[in-house]
């Protein structure tokens, strides 16, 4: 797609994976006239320059966006109130402010309380990513064929929403509105959850004395290695999640902790009928992921050839 | 590869994804003269027939086995003590009796004492495979770049595990040798675990009512749905190797639910710090398997085109 631009001038604070594709995104598809780019350190601003990434690069978030029409925080959730603090006063009147966070009560919380009188507050969240981070990570495509959810508090202007919501469109992703509290809940199973599993399995297999890290590692194809990508993940943003979404994590912990135990029960009597039915009900989910779109059929997520061509390694 | 062939008449019991994968880079590395496919259902046996997957077809597994000079069960361990039972009165003297099977301890306990004298019996276990099952998910290059763990008992004859090994690194793995105990502990925690854990995990998101099942699949691409490739694995191998690695799987299990109430705790009393730590502390490994060979190390195990290229649903 490319019409005419939505906003006149993005201010980006931010500039790791997320910032960086939606820099790429905005910047290929013609949604903004401007990029501005704001990020804590010198190191990050002079990559994300280089790269090309924007059109105006700031240490001074507050600098960053003066004049900008959308500003989207892209930093770890625990970073976005003294953002908010730190703009504040240089926020547009009629501008649209919004974030990238992975929880989202507790942006709203944090963040809400700080926006001024006629700035847009639509909090949002991107169903995208992967395990990288930094502005080198980012991609364009990351956003396509993906979901972005935003949570306005009640009483948002629907006109900011729609604006917003266009300006996702713009970037490959369908929206779907609800609200905060919902989201959170939501996310606490489909990525919250998988992560501090994938970060426990990890941890456990590193502590094992019995079982050397170099058999892990050696033998990592039969199934360990697929729990390695997510707990590769940046400890802070993930850090910060946990912090900001506790009650809902604690809830699916707790779920999931009683369904292992009824697992480990199955195990240690030999229940092979319950073994049997669990392992059946769980196929048909994958089925439907792959159909709506969100998943390769391919085997083994594509990572090996099939059949006869080359392989990972080769 | 490709020098004289090692073996006669490889006869394989089972034509799933392993058997029908060992036939085919058998056959195109010329590692065996003829292939003789034994399978316990008509459908399937015809469905490697059409495939062209061996020589000879035969539902009598005893039959299958005649004249061969390596037999290889790639059946789901519960199944090979009759398997076992079945053919041992077919078994060629100095035939070299190997399996493919998940598990090992189980295999030397119910396999082991159906080996006539003069038979040399070799358990195996390929770290190789796909979530998918039957003999249409066979591919040449599964084992290619992976690792064959043999668990010969002890006194085996070292030329019989030799020539195994040759035909194991024909088919572009490289051999460990251990002991079958030893071998059950590691894929405990390498491949057991993993697997029981995403099983675990669809089955709760399956169960919640809060979050719906569709909005499982709309934002599973946050996390959930790496955990589906195990969690669509075949039902009957799964409940198998659980019925038949039970002292290990608990013991990991255990383990991995102890971290777990550790981490829970953490989040319960927003222990950033320890948060931090074991979330820093896992990302290396990930690292390591890519190094050895055994990963992709493209974002997102490859599925996202990088940067600019077309995306998995485009
Ligand atoms: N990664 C994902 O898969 C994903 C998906 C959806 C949503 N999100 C959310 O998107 C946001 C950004 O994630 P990301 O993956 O883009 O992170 P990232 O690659 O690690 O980049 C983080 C950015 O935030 C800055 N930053 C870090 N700590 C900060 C602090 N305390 N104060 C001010 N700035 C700080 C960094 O600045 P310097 O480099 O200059 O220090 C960098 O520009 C997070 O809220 C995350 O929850 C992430
Ligand atoms: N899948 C993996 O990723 C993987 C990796 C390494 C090792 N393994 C091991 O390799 C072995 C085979 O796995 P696979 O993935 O190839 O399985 P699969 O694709 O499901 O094929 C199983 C084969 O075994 C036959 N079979 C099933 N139940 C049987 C029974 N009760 N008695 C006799 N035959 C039976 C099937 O016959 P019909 O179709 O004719 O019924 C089929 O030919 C298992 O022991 C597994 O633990 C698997």
């Amino acid at each position: 797609m490319s019409g005419a631009p939505l906003f006149d001038r993005l201010a980006l604070i931010g500039i790791g994976l997320i910032g960086s594709s939606l820099a790429q995104a905005a910047r290929q598809r013609g949604l903004v006239k401007e990029i501005a780019i704001s990020t804590r350190s010198p190191e990050t601003l002079q990559r994300a320059e280089e790269l090309g990434l924007g059109d105006v690069y700031e240490l001074d978030a507050a600098t960053a966006v003066e004049g900008a029409d959308l500003v989207i925080l892209c930093v770890p959730v625990g970073a976005n109130e003294a953002v908010a603090k730190w703009i504040k006063p240089a926020l547009k009147p009629g501008a649209i402010l919004t974030d990238a966070g992975s929880t989202k009560g507790s942006v709203v919380d944090q963040v809400g309380p700080h926006v001024p009188d006629g700035v847009h507050f639509v909090p949002g969240h991107p169903i995208a990513g992967t395990e990288q981070s930094g502005p080198d990570a980012g991609f364009p495509t990351l956003f396509d064929e993906r979901w972005c959810i935003l949570t306005p508090p009640e009483g948002t202007d629907p006109a900011a929403v729609e604006k917003l919501t266009k300006f996702w469109e713009g970037c490959g992703s369908t929206v779907d509105i609800m609200d905060a509290k919902h989201h959170d809940l939501v996310l606490a199973i489909v990525s919250h959850l998988p992560h501090l599993i994938a970060y426990n399995i990890v941890g456990t297999a590193d502590d094992l004395e019995a079982v050397t890290k170099s058999e892990v590692i050696k033998y990592s194809a039969s199934g360990f290695r697929d729990f390695t990508r997510l707990a590769a993940s940046d400890p802070i943003m993930w850090r910060d999640v946990c912090l900001n979404n506790k009650d809902a994590i604690l809830e699916m912990l707790a779920r999931f902790s009683e369904d292992l135990s009824a697992l480990q029960r199955a195990i240690r009597w030999g229940d092979g009928e319950q073994l049997f039915d669990l392992f059946t009900r769980t196929r048909g989910i994958r089925r439907s992921i792959i159909e709506a779109g969100q998943e390769t059929d391919a085997p083994d997520f594509g990572r090996h050839g099939k059949p006869g061509s080359a392989n990972l390694a080769e």
